[in-house]
This record gives C-alpha cells, sequence and structure tokens, in this order.
C-alpha cells in the first residue's frame, strides 16, 4: 500500500504554495498519495485547525501522515513536532494545532525537530515557508519509513503546547439541568460546530447525578432562537427552521436546513449553545 | 490501469469533507485515482450537478466510477442508486441529478441500494455524511471489482427519478423562425449554459419544417441585448461585447469577452437566450 | 518513478474543466501523477501567471512537465509551444506567460505545435477549450516519453512571445541610494511580490559602484508608509506592522504581519516599493 500523506493548511488555494508542497514531496518519495485534508483554515485559527484534524482523522488508514501547517509563529523559534500515535504520524509546528487529534489519538512517540533533521531538509531553509523546507520533506521523508529518532530527539506530551479548549458547562438549578456548549467553529454551510462530543454526554450528565436526556425533551437556546429537541440530522427541520444534532464529527451541531446558522441565528464562535431539560431525579 | 474515482460535490473545499471521503476510498481500495470533478456545484443543485457531469463524463477513460453527493435529501428515506453505462459506473442519490448523463450515456445496469450493502459501509452510517460512510466506500468497492448485485437490488430506469429540464421550444411566425432556449446555470466565467445542445438543433429545425440556419445569420437576444451571429468562439468577440457559441460541453453558451454574462446581461437561470433567423422556405 | 504533470490555469476550482484535463491526462497516460500548482491565476494574467510558474518549478524532480492555460488568445491563431529545460518541460499558449519561468531555467529545445501534432490532440479540438482537447492530451504523450519532434517543428526562442517585466531601477543622488522595485501582483496573504529578486541585488548595486546594504539600515517605503529595515521574516514584525522581506520565490516582498499588505498600505500591482539607502562610498 501507498504511503498516504495529508495536508493540513490555512494556504488557501489560490496561491501555489500547496501545489510546491507536493512537487518537494514526490521529489523526495515518488511513490506517496498526497490527500488535501483543507487548505481554508481560517489565517493562524488554530482551533479551526484542530477541529478539523479531529474530525478527519478517524477515517484515514493506519499510517497516514498528517502534515499540518498552520504556523502563525514561522521564522520565530517555536518548534516542529513529529507525533506517532496508534494509527497515524503526526508532522506539526509546537504551537497547540495538535490538542483536540491527541486527546483523540494518544502519543506514542514524540520528537522535537533537531538540526540532526537538517540533511533531509530543503536547503536552505526559508524563513517564511517552512511548509516547502521542513514539513513537505519530513513527511516524505517519513512516508518513505525514516524513524523517528533521526529527526530529532524525544520529548514527552507534557513538554508540548496545549491551546485551551473551551469547556462545555452543566448545571442543575430548580428540577432543571442546563448544559453550555460553547460554539468554536462554523463549517463551509454555515453549520456550527460545539464544544459537546456525544461520547462525553454521559459523563456530563454524571456529574449531575442526572442521566442523558430523551431527545426529543430537550430545549434548545441559541442566542434569541428556542426550540425543542435535538434531531437525528438536519433533514428533519422544516427548511429554513434551525436544527441541534450530533453531526458526522460527534460533536453537536446547529444548522438551518437549506440555510445558513451563522446567518440566521447571528451566532459565532464564542457564542453559546445551550440545552435544558427536566431532571428525572427530580420527577 | 489503476480504477478511477471522481467526485462530484456541493461540499465546497473549505471543510475537511472531500479529503475524508478520500481517506475512507484509499483505506478501502489503496490502488484507486481518485479526480475532483467539482466541489462547487451550489449546494443542493441538482440541475447544475447534473449539467456538470454531462460535460465531464465523455472525457473521462471507460470503466471510470463516478461518485455525486449533491444530496439535498441526505437522512431522509432517499434511496441510492449504483448505474452501469457503456462507459461509467455511477454512484449517486436517486434525486434526478443522473438525468442528464443518463441521456448521454444510457443505462445498461441499474441497482438500488439495499441492506445488502451494510457490510460494506462503514458503520454505524452517520445520518448526515453519507459521503463518508456511504459513497465513498461504495465507490471503493466497485473499484475493487465489486460486482453491482452484492450492494443492492436490481431496478428499471423508469422507478428512478428525474428532474425536469427545461426544453428548447421551436416557433415560426411569418416566415421568422424562434428558437427559445432557457438558461440552465452559469459558470465561473459568468458564462449562461443554455438547454440547447448543438447535436439537437438539427432535429429540432427539422420540427417546423426548417433547416439549420447559417450561424452568421441569426439574431441573438438575452434580456434587452440583441447581436447578430452565433459564434465559433467567445475570442471573435470585441472586449466587452457578448457573444453565443456552442461550448465545449455541446451547448449554446452566452459569453461576454474578458467580462461576465451574468453581470453584464442581467441574465440566470430561468431566462431564456432567443435565436431568430429568417425561414428558407419562406424565401 | 511516475511522470509528474503539473497544472497552471485561470480556470477556477467551481467548474469541471480542471477536472475534465485530469481525466484526458489519465485516459492517455494512466500511470501520471498531477498536481494542481494553482487555479486561482487572475483571469488571463500572464503576469501573475509567469510569477506562479517561476516560484514554484525549482521546486519539482527533474522531468516534470508543467502545463499551463492561462490564454487570453485561446481559438484564435496563437500558437502553442513545448520547451524543455535543463529540468522540466513546458506545454503553454505563445503569449509570454514563460517569460519568467524561462529566465531561471533557459530552454534547450523549442517547439511550435504543428498539424503533426493533431493524431495526438482530442478530435474535433474545440475552439473554446484547447486545455481538454491540446493542452492535456500533449501534457500525457509527453509523459508518455513522445519526443517534441513528433509535435511540432523546431523554432528559436527569439521566435516566442515574451511579456515586458516591470524593471528594478537604481539610482544615486546626494550620497543616498535609491531602489524602486514595481510590485508584480498580491498574493492570496494580501502579500505584494515586486520585480526585485534577492540574486540580483548585488549587481544592481554594483551598476551604482555600491556595495548591497545593510538590510537594518534600508529605509522602506510604499505609497505613504515609511520603516526601517529589510527583516528576515515577517514574524519579527509587530502584529498590524508593515514589514519587507525577501520571500519564499526569492523576491522582494512587503507583507502586513497578520493582516494585509494590500488592504493596509493601499498598494497594488503597478506601485513601487522604494529602498533607501546612505551610500557607503560617500561615507
Amino acid at each position: 500500500m501507498p504511503p498516504l500523506i495529508t495536508l493540513t493548511t490555512d494556504f488557501g488555494l489560490s496561491d501555489v504554495y500547496v501545489g510546491v508542497m507536493k512537487g518537494v514531496i514526490f521529489g523526495v518519495c515518488p511513490d506517496a498519495r498526497v490527500i488535501d485534508l483543507t487548505h481554508g483554515i481560517p489565517a493562524q485559527n488554530l482551533i479551526a485547525g484542530s477541529l478539523a484534524l479531529e474530525s478527519a482523522i478517524p477515517y484515514f488508514p493506519a499510517g497516514t501522515i498528517h502534515t499540518v501547517v498552520v504556523d502563525p509563529g514561522v521564522g520565530s523559534d517555536r518548534n516542529i513536532v513529529i507525533v506517532r500515535t496508534e494509527s497515524s504520524l503526526f508532522v506539526a509546528p509546537d504551537n497547540g494545532v495538535l490538542t483536540l487529534p491527541l486527546i483523540l489519538q494518544p502519543p506514542k512517540e514524540m520528537i522535537k525537530l533537531t538540526e540532526a533533521a537538517s540533511p533531509f531538509l530543503r536547503q536552505p531553509v526559508s524563513a517564511t515557508f517552512h511548509g516547502r523546507d521542513v514539513f513537505a520533506p519530513v513527511a516524505a521523508h517519513l512516508a518513505n519509513g525514516m524513524p523517528l529518532s533521526s529527526l530529532g530527539s524525544p520529548c514527552a506530551i507534557s513538554e508540548v503546547i496545549s491551546i485551551p479548549v473551551p469547556k462545555v458547562e452543566i448545571s442543575e438549578m430548580n428540577d432543571l439541568i442546563e448544559l453550555r456548549a460553547p460554539i468554536l467553529a462554523a463549517d463551509h454551510f454555515g453549520n456550527l460546530v460545539t464544544a459537546l462530543r456525544r461520547d462525553a454526554l454521559d459523563s456530563l450528565c454524571a456529574s449531575v447525578a442526572s442521566e442523558a436526556p430523551r431527545e426529543s425533551e430537550v430545549e434548545v437556546r441559541v442566542k434569541s432562537a428556542i426550540w425543542t429537541g435535538v434531531a437525528k440530522t438536519f433533514a428533519s427541520a422544516p427548511v429554513g427552521a434551525p436544527v441541534a444534532y450530533f453531526g458526522s464529527g460527534g460533536r453537536l451541531e446547529v444548522a438551518v436546513r437549506n440555510g445558513s446558522a451563522v446567518m440566521t441565528l447571528e451566532a459565532l464562535a464564542g457564542d453559546f449553545v445551550s440545552l435544558q431539560w427536566k431532571s428525572k431525579t427530580a420527577q
């Protein structure tokens, strides 16, 4: 099976940057398959990059090399890390962009790039385009089977930078349970993606001695909009109406059927989706 | 020759959706070549998807698998069909998006996906992202040579959904023949694509006992603009002037040289391009 | 090693044009790897296409075939050329779009497409989409190893069209040296790319009997903005401040850290970046 390399950047597709990275990769590893995960990460938006990776990596074959160039610190002295998990390799700046994917796939081995990597980089390394001179050749050498130890020195997960991810809060008052899920990002359709992962719902509810609510009985609020029920899919909502559902990435999302939740609800990253339901223990 | 899979969606390129579909495909069929036909179909626009496929499929090698995810009904009970034509395989929702390509390439074999396909889908199948959980793995298994019969049950062309395609009308009055070609869509350059296919022109003219007109003698109208002549190419028009020609997809198009016909003529899908010429039989 | 073909066009990614070119390529050369250099060249902008190629080609393996369809003259009688350099093959309209890459990589062999190429084109050749009917099949046949002589007749570099590239001017007055670098284009981040190549700096300075200046002592002006110093990278500037540096493509660029130089400085192609420094011979 040919080695798979994915690219995630904030380069956009108007310029040659992405194409140039592929030229470098094929020069080092002619057999590689290169997949564009996305080049539409909003400029230097680490949380958006982290969410994009989280929602994508479970669907790639074991051994895939994920190359991440969302890198506001290029040219500064930030580190570059290579992380091996049970099923993936990541090459990324040490700026927290790997925070969410490494919760999903805990690190098994981790190195920081050192001078040892120099012979494998494109020389001279430019100050502004490490995607071409560092990330692309490193990913391609990894695709060729180079061991991590040839490229740097081991480091511990505690040594690398994490970004703070807004947390879901749950509270109980007067028999009413409220869960507040911060909105983390919006996608191309204007759907809102929140901090609430479905697989965290049970333990959140347990923390207030509740069970997970019936989806049909939950009251959902986003800014001034209120409606009842978490749906299986946005297809179940009337056209133009808001709908909450657990999206394909496993997170609570809010959409407007055949429309944009960003526009209709005037909601953005930093706002909240609130879920309220009656406590069963109180019934 | 490695199997070719094309992707046509309305996902855009800002998110990871397209990259994730490729991850799933390569996990099932590592040898596949995946080509992006376009991910810029306007959201849920079936006629635009159908036109895109019609203009592209004649140029792909025999055996290409065309995967179409323009799917406003995802999560509802719409069917998914696999269609074999003489030179292609199509995997698409049964919503009419295949209407135009199947006029060009008539179906030889056709199935609706059934429970039989379950072992080959990504489980659990999400309610919102069938591109990842259904279309991608089905296309990849077909690329591996899986027979259609392993994935569903046969159905007849008459059982599947077609979309109504606006029809070209031709009429004769007072020695003048008028052909009205509805505008179906506009492309990235602002060129207008109409319902009139060049290969239908002779039979349309025969229906009013005329011959096809001389291209230089045709009067063309789009909204309030009028000019004379159907050209070989938009390059023959002066900069800024409108020009009608049969485009690379075989359909009558209207462009504005070095400009946008959408903007200059204020014309859109639903408007008409009118061609008028003097009846020869009347001369 | 599989043959590499790159594509550079002004087609955008909303339509199927690029996908169709790949279908044609794989039909002729199933082993080819096709890389999108960019499809975001502003419509028919030859200088932007030329700059894109210049900044990309040094990073591709020897033998790469660069296919360029920035072609305002499609359908007219402009020629199509194939150029072999020491490390690349180019297929492009003869309209000057190769001007900058051919300064970087001088031609070794050059032909104009003639009737001899007819059997290798998609017939009938349309008047509007030579990308599909001419450029794609020619690139694919070259990838299969077809000799240039099978496709046309030799021509000299002096016979092909060049575009005038705005020149850097250097002058000395009153112990002050001023270098005026025309802005050629802006990239996706709003960074301004100028006509000044780093590797030309020494000879430019020598022409006024100066040495290259110390980067920290240069006064930089763009329209009404003035600041001191050419930096190693945009990362060294405060957020929101303009910064001049030699970019990853080897040219002097001006950026605004975490912003857009186009917007902040209100500068565009046709404006100048001025560098001034004190003559050392005068000190």
